[in-house]
């Protein structure tokens, strides 16, 4: 079993970078308190004797060798960057819990036949540069590395600017690494563990996801001095489309959602009928028809709707990613530890986008889950309980060990 | 008749200080570039041989003074501050046209036997500090001094801060002047006398407003992980609230606007679920019981629509002012200038609100407008021709040369 005092005050330091507003964190990918949790994490990391690697996306491979010279590495990890108002285990909790099973091995002088690498991987939430799991979508070779580069954020900031202005932006080529299995363990971010009591969630699959920005143009006017019949309204064509997405999503049920997070208006003046409206639809199912479905429902609703109105309307894509269904061996590892260790647990699809998505294209992956209050994530008062995080450690543990063979 | 020459000049070269990025201003109220407007203006007026003034909102008096000592001003002006993405003409050519009209009496030597004031009023677009016509509205005594201190920009940012670091807060108290008569010309930012071929608007009344400002408290979640029945989601709140705003103002038809010019969503990433919306509904009507009665339906109904979702619902009114009638006996001054100089004319009622319309709170008052291309303002294409701009000029000139007696 994993040290669980250390392990929590490990994630208690780590939120203290970036702390947020109400009690979470606010340590968004590529600004400077990223910087000072990746010089924390590095540190840690050279005090259990990991040595470091940084690919050209910033994403950090701190390795514990394993005896065999041929063997391929069992990657652990997952990302250190928060959303804006974020809480202080989404994502953190698979890195610091990824270094504490080495932590764990060093107390008790386990060596390996394969390589741990423990892996902290540049802009998984997406919050500052669309898409999310930005890193290891180029690491899968999904996307490309100069498209990664010219994202930007909502002031005109590039990532790779961005990713240059920190000071972690490393030599090796992205994706060069071959991986002999992937593991990730991750608050669920949803309801279902909680409520059915269980305290490990086994991932069998995660929902697929597009985030479709739309960038409507209007006719910027005078709100007073311009009579209803001349308007160009695109913030009442936006109106229309959240409602239409909506019932889509309705429409769908079970197994999906849908809703939208960003919006900007321009001018953005009480007094002006914006010229511009941008905003991003988040849609997602396990379902691939189904989610491809409502893609297509949508966009062609959302060309109504604007034509009605006159407003123009572009849709791109921004963010994509098919359901996934994890390795079946790898799972069958997570869930027999959990038996192992006694805990209870539950085959559960991951409802959130992670790392795992995107290492599953090139290695076998699977996740481990622990439950948190209420479901709440993306919310700076996320919770989680230390046995919780402990239990998923432990997991991860023992489910790694068996992959990395003693 | 003015210098229409002169005037144009005058026009293009204020344009210059604050460019937009599409041919128009971006010269917002307290900003660097505002007081380089002002500093330019107040070179061109010192050079016309009047006097400064300036009071505690910053607005510029220039006097020309009067032959009669005892004799009450005529203030004669309008705004230099402009939308993020304003014309060259809103607002501007009110001041530019004042100065005009005390340069032509300059050329002409004629003498008034009450001093002219030309005035450039703080803060009447409302872009960056909401209310509108801020600085008129202290001077009419209706908004306190400390509350227009008060007011914050989208970056937090006080209006008696960002007075101060421009160096504009001047030692007058304010509203301490007495006015004989207040007139301002304006282009229309409607279609009505462009589309009836006339060149003079006689301003008869102008219609009142509401800002109402929504704060909507959702609960901050996971895009993707958050079920659908778990959601409290006030971004759907605020789309239902932006197509109730429509049916209001269609079913208030004619004589009767609505709409939404600022959104601010919080966190604002692509995939959170908002906690906090916050946007400004503008309606507007010439009609008292029309324009309060749809405030009244649209508090209620967004009551009803929150309370539906599980929403927090919180309304604001951030700007007002009852519609307005001018001083008869000031528009019919305008009127006869019209006749006299051969310029077809229009009685029309403002659409937008103006200083003007708290000028009229303490003296008599009234405007002149003159067209603008297709109706269109609060936006970079917005213009008008020399032509209407000399035609709004003369009567400008006439009517207050009647007023401020020879
Ligand atoms: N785990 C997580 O919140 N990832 C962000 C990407 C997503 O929106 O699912
Ligand atoms: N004239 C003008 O655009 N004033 C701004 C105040 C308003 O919104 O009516």
């Amino acid at each position: 079993r994993i040290n669980s005092a250390r392990l929590w005050d490990s994630l208690m330091e780590m939120a203290k970078i970036g702390p947020g507003v109400a009690g979470g964190c606010n340590r968004q990918t590529l600004t400077d308190d990223d910087a000072a949790g990746r010089a924390l994490f590095r540190k840690w990391c050279e005090d259990a004797g990991l040595s470091m690697g940084v690919d050209q996306m910033g994403t950090m491979f701190m390795t514990r060798p394993g005896e065999d010279p041929d063997a391929l590495p069992v990657y652990v990890g997952s990302h250190l960057d928060t959303q804006p108002t974020g809480g202080k285990y989404d994502g953190v909790l698979g890195v610091l819990g990824a270094l504490e099973v080495v932590r764990t091995l060093n107390d008790l002088g386990i060596k390996t036949k394969h390589p741990i690498v423990v892996t902290n991987w540049t802009n998984e939430e997406g919050a500052r540069f669309a898409p999310a799991m930005l890193a290891s979508g180029v690491f899968a070779g999904v996307i490309p590395l100069e498209y990664a580069y010219g994202r930007t954020d909502l002031e005109g900031a590039s990532f790779g600017a961005e990713l240059e202005r920190i000071s972690w932006k490393g030599e090796e080529e992205v994706g060069a690494r071959k991986m002999h299995a992937y593991f990730e363990l991750h608050i669920e971010q949803g309801p279902i563990l909680e409520a059915k009591e269980k305290t490990i969630g086994v991932v069998t699959h995660c929902q697929g996801l597009w985030w479709l920005e739309f960038t409507l143009t209007g006719k910027e006017a005078h709100t007073g001095s311009t009579p209803m019949p001349m308007r160009v309204n695109a913030g009442l064509a936006m109106a229309r489309i959240f409602e239409m997405v909506q019932e889509v999503a309705m429409a769908a049920q079970p197994n999906a959602v849908g809703g939208v997070g960003q919006v900007k208006f321009a001018p953005n003046s009480r007094n002006v009928l914006p010229g511009k409206v941008v905003f991003t639809v988040d849609i997602r199912s396990p379902d691939q028809a189904k989610l491809d479905g409502m893609r297509a429902e949508i966009e062609k609703r959302a060309a109504v709707i604007c034509e009605d109105l006159g407003v123009g309307c572009a849709v791109e894509p921004v963010g994509h990613f098919d359901p996934v269904t994890f390795a079946p061996e790898l799972v069958g590892r997570v869930r027999k530890a959990a038996e192992t260790l006694g805990y209870s647990h539950l085959d559960i699809i991951s409802g959130a986008g992670h790392d795992a998505c995107w290492a599953a294209k090139v290695a076998p992956a699977t996740m481990v889950m622990c439950p948190c209050v209420d479901g709440l994530s993306h919310n700076e008062a996320e919770e989680i309980s230390p046995e919780w995080a402990a239990a998923g450690t432990d997991v991860l543990l023992h489910a790694v060990l068996e992959t990395a063979e003693i």
